[in-house]
């Protein structure tokens, strides 16, 4: 039986002041199997993967209300079936991405989908758009959040930045900590905020009060004929309105999370994401219709909408505190994304393969930390201004739902499934949907920001197939895949640089004998005057007086380095003969950090000056100083050691 | 005829752009037989070792006239018989410093002095204080030149601080290059400014103009008794006035510097200084008393005497400027000095070996930078301002010279050559009038300032005492000076840790066969499932299928981390055997630094891991990648190394 292993404890001194830091923040490390307390449940799958969908009713019927207002008051009344066109819209991509999770439960989404569809260039485009889209769904969403608590308090307002920060560098560590727990920490503002809209919409639907209420939006908006409005304006409402969509992805990329089965688990979430966004959606379309909800300034539509359905109340205000929290939390949903994201794209050498590495914790800590760095570097360009990141908001998503689609298109041509004609023609109907939408999103936005993504999506792009291009060559070139020629040792050389007779040197010496064949101990004595005679005779009468049986070779210099002549003596070696060269530095180590300055570090130097010399092995032979005893004053003055 | 080794040329790619600046600021590296040609003659001793002395003319005769004047104008007739005193003292030091060469030709002065014949504490006094005043004598030079400056051009005035950092920067290039070059260009701004005062003070002593001239001084001073002059008032006058002698030890510190041989030309240069020192000084206290010069705001004493003798007209104007000039470069004085004194005491062991190391330019660099940063720390904590220096200085020189002295009387008496008795006698004098001095000094200003030096001396001797006793602790554990037990080999296992069979896992294993008698690849699979099963299944048939004849160990973790099941199974091999244990890691070296990050360091944390354990050799087995032919698209997707 195969030895299975506990972390090492104890060890070196140094670093374990910052590892306790570091424990006490993200937790100490855990087994794998320990991760599987870490997955989470249907219903933890809401707050952990679906927050970004769910909050996006904050800002979702808002941008339908502003689009059809600019027609006038009567354009209005489209509110309904426009919503009710995403809702389907909606419907048709849970129904896809519950396929999705039973086609690929190892999770990727569009990336897994597209690229076992549509080839690796179109997963690529796939993984960029996301990439743009995770990002841009944690500045948006924190921007947003500290918008929402900033207005409610706005003597915050000068803090934004460092407010966004902060609410970033929390969402981080939770994440480094691991899901399973930021899903827990999540859950409960989660809950409130679903229960508690839910709540609302359902007093506003059904109290006989609200039925007669008045109808605020009215007054604001001038009469227009039905006819005015023009198929084009439907289309951008619809598709403003689609803002309302993205996150539903998120689950089908993060299926690994969910507790086993987990593509049960996760079509489980999928489903009840779908219901409980589809109901508030309509909902909220509905009281929208009935009490004549138009665009005011600072006050949102739902807020409107809140305030008609119970007042301005207990209820209204706990509801509209918790959107503020939870659409900062929504953030967090990028977090389950985009590491698995880029390990994925890791694993198959589109990204470094660090991404692909787990943290202690078993999170992909490199994706965590990019995403944030990202989100942080976005933050910091707009000064965590919610309005400036919208125009390139929604792009990526829906780039990746046509990919999607496209791809499970082909999926069903390819398999034939029983009906499987049906599910094509739903699969492509999503397709050509969000192609649409997206093709729109680029025209109406494009100057105003959505240029960004139009650039950086191919740049990313262009990064992956650089990256995949080099580990290509690498594997071709170091034989991957190939069964290399059989290892044959050779005869070794051992050189010893030195500069004094002490135990170091035996010690350098002694793993040197223990590992060549031949031995030789170099030492290098700079031209300049007597001293470097009566240095060198020192040396050697020590040498002789000890005789260790390594012969002793010392070379002259003129200049001041004394690293150039080890090179070049071991770069004659090298052209000598065909042996296998072994450098073997003695290093003087210290028992404290601050002595350090004390010793020549002329290992760093030597091994520095031999890297590009890939064929001599160079190591160095540490020998440490004992704790000392007791602090004496030093005795008379003798030459001390280098 | 052992080899003499030229520089390596090509190497290694990169830090060759970095190193190519170095060259064009400093110079190419220098041989040691080239360095006889920066040696440096009599004459050009002065601009490099002695205008720390010189500029003291621009202050020295003023703190006699300002302490002088507090007593009246009655009382200024004594800066004559004060200022001879001063020259006598000169004289004194001059002598004394002529043979502290003679006696100790390799440089050193104070500290080598006291070392001898004060035994080790004293000349640690010594060297703290001289450590303190170097300091504080670039600092207060390039703060009165700028000054000066500043004065002439009141628009430059708000860039004071850049100014002193740009002429230290400037000072330190030069020094960095050599001090051959730097005496070269200090040369002719020095032959100005002494050609050009010692004129202007022949002009006027024998003008005949100027003999009959108005006594500008006298309006401003109320008359008073020559009685009321107390004795205690001459001492300060005295003592103030000694700030003149400052630097007057720099030859003697640094004789190495000079051509050989290298003891006449020093003490033919302390010659010149003396004379041409005591000549400035007494001709500018005549003038001083025959015109009854005063302190002047706005116009300092030197500047009085100048425009008397020749008039406010072009020979005034070029020899302020050049005074301006002069006192910036006598900062470079103590860049001929403590370089050499730090590389004493390293030699010594109370300082870091480094820094007996010269750079490439055959120059003590570490001494260099460090003056340079002390300097310029100082600098940017007075904002630039000289006056609030001035209470600092000068304390150490005169403790330097006390000790100096000091020990020369002791040598003499342990020596007894010919008139011994006199010689002595005449040092003895010497280190009472500056012991004195060095008091009054200290009493007078200590709390304007001088306590910082009260501070800095002893913690510099804490240091140096701290500094030996851990290299004398080092050479005592390992065995510095004592004969080693024999060198012995032990048998040999080489550890491989691998992740994949390719060209760089045969290159590892053919190395460890080389050195080792037992090798065995070691390989991580992290217990995740049936992937964990899957890998170790593939890596296991590659192994078979290659039959390197090395034993493949697979190692699992439940922890994220693969390099602590690595470190835990070295623990055991160390803890079940004798053998002498060594650890090859394979590492890929892409071609181009960018690549890196697309690597996994495990070598860097591996290392990191063992680094406690002395007993392990570690090493890493670099292949590099080719460089790629062409740029080709990426064929169809295969898994990649890590």
């Amino acid at each position: 039986m195969p030895p299975t292993i506990r972390p090492v404890s104890g060890g070196s001194r140094r670093g374990g002041a910052g590892r306790a830091v570091i424990q006490l923040l993200i937790g100490r490390p855990l087994r794998t199997t320990e991760t599987a307390k870490e997955h989470i449940s249907p219903v933890q799958g809401l707050p952990a993967l679906s927050l970004d969908a769910l909050t996006s009713v904050a800002y979702g019927p808002e941008a339908v209300v502003v689009v059809l207002a600019v027609a006038g008051a009567g354009a209005l009344h489209l509110v309904l079936p426009i919503t009710g066109a995403i809702v389907a819209l909606l419907a048709i991509l849970v129904f896809s991405y519950r396929q999705v999770i039973d086609a690929y439960p190892a999770g990727g989404g569009a990336y897994a989908v597209s690229r076992a569809n549509l080839g690796a260039r179109a997963s690529l485009l796939a993984g960029a758009s996301l990439i743009v889209d995770y990002t841009l769904t944690v500045a948006v969403s924190i921007a947003a959040g500290v918008g929402a608590l900033t207005s409610a308090f706005p003597s915050l307002s000068s803090a934004t930045v460092p407010l966004c920060l902060g609410i970033l560098a929390l969402i981080t560590l939770l994440n480094l900590r691991g899901l399973g727990e930021t899903a827990r920490a999540f859950l409960l503002p989660t809950l409130v905020f679903i229960v508690g809209l839910l709540a609302i919409l359902a007093v506003g639907l059904i109290h006989p009060l609200a039925v007669h209420a008045a109808q605020p939006g009215r007054s604001l908006l001038a009469g227009r004929d039905l006819a005015t409005v023009s198929t084009l304006l439907v289309l951008k409402a619809f598709s403003a309105g689609c803002s309302a969509l993205t996150g539903v992805e998120a689950i089908a990329n993060g299926v690994p999370l969910f507790k086993p089965p987990a593509p049960v688990h996760a079509k489980r979430t999928e489903l009840l994401l779908g219901g409980i966004l589809g109901v508030m959606l309509l909902g909220l379309a509905t009281l929208a219709r009935r009490w004549h909800i138009g665009p005011r300034s600072h006050q949102t539509v739902l807020s409107q909408i809140m305030g008609e359905a119970v007042g301005r109340h207990w209820a209204y205000y706990v509801v509209s505190i918790t959107i503020t929290v939870v659409l900062a939390l929504a953030a967090n949903t990028s977090f389950g994304g985009l590491p698995v994201l880029t390990s994925l794209l890791a694993r198959d050498s589109y990204l470094p393969h660090f991404f692909s590495l787990r943290g202690d914790r078993q999170v992909f800590s490199n994706g965590i930390f990019v995403l944030s760095a990202l989100s942080a570097a976005l933050l910091l360009a707009v000064g965590g201004d919610t309005n400036t990141l919208i125009p390139l908001f929604a792009i990526g998503v829906f780039t990746g739902f046509t990919l999607s689609q496209s791809g499970l298109v082909v999926h069903w041509f390819r398999e034939r499934p029983p009906r499987w004609r049906a599910r094509a023609s739903v699969n492509g109907l999503g397709a050509v949907t969000t192609a649409t939408a997206t093709v729109i999103f680029l025209v109406t936005k494009f100057t105003s920001g959505a240029w960004v993504v139009v650039v950086a999506v191919p740049a990313f792009i262009a990064l992956f197939w650089r990256i995949h291009s080099y580990y290509e060559r690498v594997g071709l070139e170091l034989g991957l895949g190939r069964v290399p020629r059989r290892p044959h040792g050779k005869r070794t050389l051992v050189i010893v640089p030195i500069t004094n007779v002490w135990r170091p040197t035996e010690r350098a010496l002694s793993e040197a004998l223990s590992i060549g064949d031949e031995v030789v101990a170099v030492s290098v004595v700079v031209d300049h005057g007597d001293a470097a005679e009566s240095s060198r005779a020192s040396l050697e009468r020590d040498w002789a007086r000890w005789a260790p049986g390594v012969p002793l070779r010392i070379l002259h210099t003129e200049y001041a380095s004394i690293v150039e002549p080890i090179v070049a003596f071991i770069d004659r070696a090298r052209a000598d003969s065909d042996q296998q060269i072994v450098v073997l530095i003695p290093v003087v180590v210290p028992d404290r950090l601050r002595y350090r300055a004390l010793h020549n570090h002329i290992e760093v130097v030597l091994s520095a000056a031999l890297k590009s010399r890939t064929d001599v092995v160079v190591a160095r032979v540490p020998m440490s100083v004992p704790e000392p005893e007791e602090e004496d004053d030093p005795a008379p003055v003798q030459p001390a050691p280098g």
